[in-house]
Order: structure tokens, then C-alpha cells, then sequence
């Protein structure tokens, strides 16, 4: 929940050793996180104005604690890489603290600035004017060659998938560069598009950091596309939040390397990490590993990312959940029922599992249109 | 170890639940982390070539086996985010997986470059002739101003702290933003170098994505500073590559959002990450928490951390251990005697918590040359 005063809220669930003090381990996470010093040799107005001030101090049972803690917005700061660091930085090398809850300050929300486009301008770039969901699938495997490749996105756009990304393993790699592909299979993707009339998109996979991949944003927007994959937790979450304020083109998160910060006690929580994290951070859409699928993600989990991405939160827009890791287009009816039409569905296997790339895609998209239409 | 062959090995320590076959788990990690496809639908030549290959399987007792698995050039890339991504992205999300050991291509290293200074290069940097390990302090708290941190920046400087950091809370906030601190604290160094002769250096730390961290680079060069720190997790490890390789700048990576890669039966070993992955992406000296500070690293960590910064690998230069967070003064000849004199002591508390900071720090200093000469 978006408050409108000076502070940053932080809820975590703290887990206590036997003898472990919770009130200590509370104390210890707002001094780490702020002034980094022993309270003794703090000053004293620092003291008052910048150590986090523990709010309150709750029993869950179990050896477990709800601790909230707020934090003076120059602790806080105006720019994701500190946000980040305050939220978890030195922490994550303590035990014991899972960060379930952030009450974002609408001045932080309002400068950080969230989605570019959100559900409905992804809707509209993708020219959806139908209340469905949509539907995304995958260039792959890695080893293909680019115009491989685009002869799968030009297969994939024919049979109308809505959205065709690269796979995250695609990088710069020998087999097909960056450039080359790019160029292919935006082609491809327009090809197909004039041949149907319909609206596909392209989203190459932006594997650099900085200022490689400026340049690399750069060539695909004169290349015609308008969005982008990028994986956060490995080219930096500032860097998504650029690509998001700054070029106009979409942006996809993938959650490479995220799974590390699922731990049960200890960690973020993945509707906080995923569905308000990188919200904030500028994705319009968050990719992650449904339920039933090659993860393992309870139920549970899949509806709080879902809720979290399209709740208010001050006036940032809303993102698109985008379940994935194994989704089966057989069951698709089913997910389109349980997570609704502000949902992308990130098909990829079971797709290639058809041979038929066209056919498979195009009985894809044609269930979901029934679903929705019923 | 270097390999001068075409394929990553990558060593896992998988720890199996109840039923769960190893080998099975081995070969999931194999094409999850390349095609990313169930084996049925890859086609065969990629199969032959891109899906990882299981090279060896051990059992190691207690329903632990280790797994070295190799991957084809083409899927390694030549990049630092996809190999970040091949080494823990997708497999991040299974459970019961140890980064243990990775035998790099040495076209890879060579291609990636490593720390631009390395130990040697960072003494000479620093003016430091003798042999002795060197000594860097961190400004702090947050919430000082520009002004108040370049003082104490001045008082380290006279008491002949070798390298002087900002702590990686501060951003660029109101309280003291990121180009007066710059020059304030850059200012404070020289005049302090100029009235003892010694060479202080003052590495502001960068807290910015891409693009906007590459006019911090350019304003911290301007301002005649020689290094910088970055929080490579947060701000990207390609980014610290790149000013690494770029801008000729020394590079100190934090270790801040590491914590969530250590858990014991998932993640990467810290001196996998900070010993080879850092160093690899160009971390001329890596922070770490030490042992018996504010945090739980065992001996044997910090000793296998130490001993991967400076082991050959490739033609990389060796990089810098800095053990911090939390180190006593007092316990410098301790540290000193374990840790040898290529090692770079940050201690910043126990410097604060005597009040007068040249005096402690030309105390500190002067210990550390004794123990050095003896």
C-alpha cells in the first residue's frame, strides 16, 4: 500500500535461533541497513533522523516474528540501485529475514515510475481490442541459426501468437547475433503480419549491460520493434527501469537468477520480488514459473504475483502477469478462467511438442478467443 | 582451472529429496539451462551440440552426488550476462542445486578479461611499495553532508588509510549527492596527500544502471578519482566488466544481495561467486564479509575466497580479498599474520569508535607495517 508520508514501511518475517532476541534482530536490521555502524558511535540527530525505526514487534508463533521497520526517505533515496540495497542489500547475508510486505511512499512510486505501457498499452501495441488474454511463446532453442529463428517467429506470428520473445538464452552468441536476428525476425514477424492483418510483436532478448545495451535497445527500436526482453537480477533493475522511462519500448522481465530469494525463511517474497519489485521497476510484464509446471511455485504463490502486478499502487499502471515454465496448451482453457483476461500466457513448449508451429498457434489463440467469448 | 578446450564444466553438488533420481536431476539441469525444451522435441543435431552434456555423476553420501556438467561454446556465449544466466538463471528456481566449481575456456577468460589492475596494479595505484597488506575505511553514516563525509575523508586521508570508499548506502541522496560528494571527498584526499606525501585514493561508489552509471564514470574520472566501488548484484555485473575494461578505472565490488546465493544445499559457493565470478567480470578487489565479524562466514570460507582470488586462472590478473564488515582494528595483526600481505584490510567501525580518526588510522597503518617487518 502506497502511503503518503515520509517514510518507507518494510514488513519481514523474522526467524529466530533459540536465544535469538527478536527485538535485537529487529534493532540490527535497521542500523545494517542504514548508518552500518555500532548504535554507540552513531550521532545522535543521525541517530534520530537515518537509523530504520522499528514500528512494531509482532508474534506469528513458531519462532516467528512480523517486524515492520520504516526508513527516512534519504536513507531510502530516489533511484532503484539504492532502493534495492536499503530493501535487501547486507541482509541478505544475515539469516532469517524474509521481507513480506512494502508500503512504497507515493513520492518514490511517482520518481521510480512503474510500467511504460502496462495492460492496457500492451494490449494496445499488440492491437488486442478483445478481452482476452494474451498469448506469448518463445524463439528456441539456443544453436539455431537467425533465420532459423525467424522462421519460427515468422510460423509463430502466422498462427497468431500475440507476442513472440526470444529465449533467454539467447544472447550475442556465434550462432545468432544479436544484430542479425533482430532484423530477421522483426521481418519475419511484419511478413506474417501483412499476410494475416494481424498485430504480432517481436521482443528480442537484451543480454548486456551497461552501455552495451543502450546500443542494443537502440538498433531494435530502428529496427521496428517495440519491446524488449530483459532478465533484471542480471543486467540490472535500473537498466530495466531505463529501457521503461526512457526509449518507449515495452518490457518483458524474465526471472532468470530470481529463485535464489525464494528461500522459506529467508529472502523476498516472489509477489514482492516479482509483483511489486520489478513493477516499480519498470516491467510491463512479469515472466514466472507457473504452478504445475517445471517449478515449483504453489497456487497460491501464482495468484498473489497476479495480484500484487494489477492491485492500485499509487499511480503507477498495472502489469501483466506472464505464467510460464512448462504451461501446457492443453490446460490453457483452465488458466485463462482461474487468472482472467489481464494475463499473458507464455506458451513454448507444448507448442513445438505440436510440429505444426502455425496450426498449434492458431488453435492456441482460437481456444482462448472461445473461452472468453463463452 | 583453465581448460584450453571448447566446453564450460560447471561442478554441482545436487542434494536429492526422497525418490528423486540424481541422474534425472542432472539432466534436467542440462537442458534447462540450454534448449530449455523437453528432449523429445529438440531436434537432434541441436540436442548433439547444445544441450549441456552430463559428464561425470558421484555419489557423495547422505542423498548428496556431485555432477560436473559441460556446455558447448555456442551456449556459454561470449558475454557475462548469458553466462550468468547459464551458470544459475533458470536452475535458480529448482532446489538442491550447489554451484560448486567451474573450469573456465581460457578464450573465455581471455575474452572476458578479468580485473584491469589486479593486486599488483592496485598497489601501484596506491603508491604502496612495501609489502603489506592495505588498509581501506568507508565514509559513513548516510545522512552526513558532502561536506561532513569529505572531512572525514580528510582525517582517513592524514592518517594514511590507503584506499578510502564511500559505504554503499550512499547514492546519490539529497543529504550529500553524488557529484559534490565526488569532488568534496576527491578535494579532501588531495590535500591531505599533499601535506604527508603519502597517495591516498578515494573510490566513490557508484549506485547507478546503465546509461546514467557511465556519467558517473566519466564525472568520477574527471574529478581525478583512480576507482570506484559498484554492487555488482545490483547494478550489474556486465556494467562493472565494463568499467573494468573501459574506463580505466579500478574496480572494488560489494557484496551487497549476495547473501541469497549461500544457502547450504542451493546457490553458489561464496568463493565460486566472489573468487572466480567477480573477478572474471573484473573486481579488482572483493569485499566479503569476514569471520568473527557481523556476519557468519566460516574461516574456511574466507581462506578458499582468498585462496580464488589470487590462484592462477587463464592469464587473468589476481584480484584483492577485502575482508570487512565488522573487523576490529585491534585484530589486525591477527588478520595480517592469516591473511598475508596481498589482502586489503577494510575496517571501518572500530576506526569511528575511537573518535579521533587520524590518530586511529596512522595507528592502524603503523601496526600493520610493524607485523609486516617482523
Amino acid at each position: 500500500m502506497p502511503v503518503a508520508d515520509d517514510r518507507l514501511r518494510i514488513t519481514y518475517q523474522l526467524t529466530c535461533t533459540p536465544g535469538e532476541d527478536p527485538e535485537a534482530k529487529a534493532r540490527d536490521i535497521a542500523f545494517e541497513q542504514t548508518v552500518e555502524l555500532p548504535p554507540a558511535i552513531v550521532p545522535p540527530d543521525i541517530a534520530a533522523r537515518m537509523v530504520g525505526r522499528v514500528d512494531t514487534l509482532d508474534p506469528l508463533g513458531d519462532s516467528r516474528w512480523r517486524a515492520v521497520i520504516s526508513y527516512d526517505r534519504v536513507t531510502v533515496g530516489i533511484e532503484v540501485p539504492q532502493v534495492v540495497n536499503l530493501l535487501f542489500g547486507n541482509i541478505s547475508m544475515k539469516a532469517g529475514i524474509l521481507l513480506t510486505g512494502i508500503s512504497w511512499q507515493t513520492t518514490l512510486l511517482e520518481r521510480l515510475g512503474g510500467p511504460a505501457y502496462g495492460i492496457d498499452g500492451v494490449r494496445g501495441l499488440c492491437g488486442i481490442a478483445e478481452r482476452r488474454p494474451l498469448v506469448c511463446t518463445a524463439l528456441k532453442p539456443v544453436g539455431l541459426s537467425a533465420a532459423e529463428l525467424a522462421d519460427l517467429c515468422f510460423r509463430f506470428a502466422l498462427g497468431g501468437i500475440d507476442i513472440i520473445k526470444d529465449d533467454h538464452n539467447l544472447g550475442d552468441q556465434e550462432s545468432a547475433r544479436f544484430r542479425e536476428r533482430v532484423v530477421r525476425c522483426q521481418d519475419a514477424v511484419a511478413r506474417a503480419n501483412a499476410q494475416t492483418g494481424s498485430t504480432s510483436v517481436y521482443f528480442p532478448n537484451l543480454a548486456n549491460g551497461s552501455p552495451a545495451v543502450t546500443e542494443q535497445v537502440e538498433f531494435a527500436r530502428a529496427a521496428g520493434c517495440r519491446g524488449v526482453m530483459v532478465s533484471p537480477l542480471i543486467v540490472g533493475l535500473d537498466t530495466m527501469r531505463w529501457i521503461a522511462r526512457s526509449t518507449g519500448l515495452a518490457v518483458l522481465a524474465h526471472p532468470s537468477m530470481s529463485g535464489v530469494f525464494f528461500q522459506p525463511d529467508h529472502g523476498i517474497l516472489p509477489e514482492i520480488l516479482y509483483g511489486e519489485i520489478f513493477r516499480v521497476a519498470g516491467a510491463d510484464g512479469v515472466i514466472y514459473t507457473n504452478a504445475g509446471g517445471r517449478f515449483d511455485f504453489s497456487q497460491a504463490t501464482c495468484d498473489a504475483i497476479n495480484a500484487n502486478l494489477r492491485k492500485p499502487l499509487g499511480a503507477l499502471r498495472p502489469g501483466f502477469p506472464v505464467p510460464g515454465g512448462g504451461v501446457d496448451a492443453a490446460r490453457a482453457p483452465h488458466w485463462v478462467e482461474r487468472y482472467g483476461v489481464d494475463t499473458i500466457l507464455l506458451i513454448g513448449g507444448s507448442l513445438y511438442a505440436q510440429g505444426d508451429l502455425t496450426r498449434a498457434s492458431r488453435r492456441l489463440v482460437d481456444t482462448i478467443r472461445r473461452v472468453c467469448d463463452a
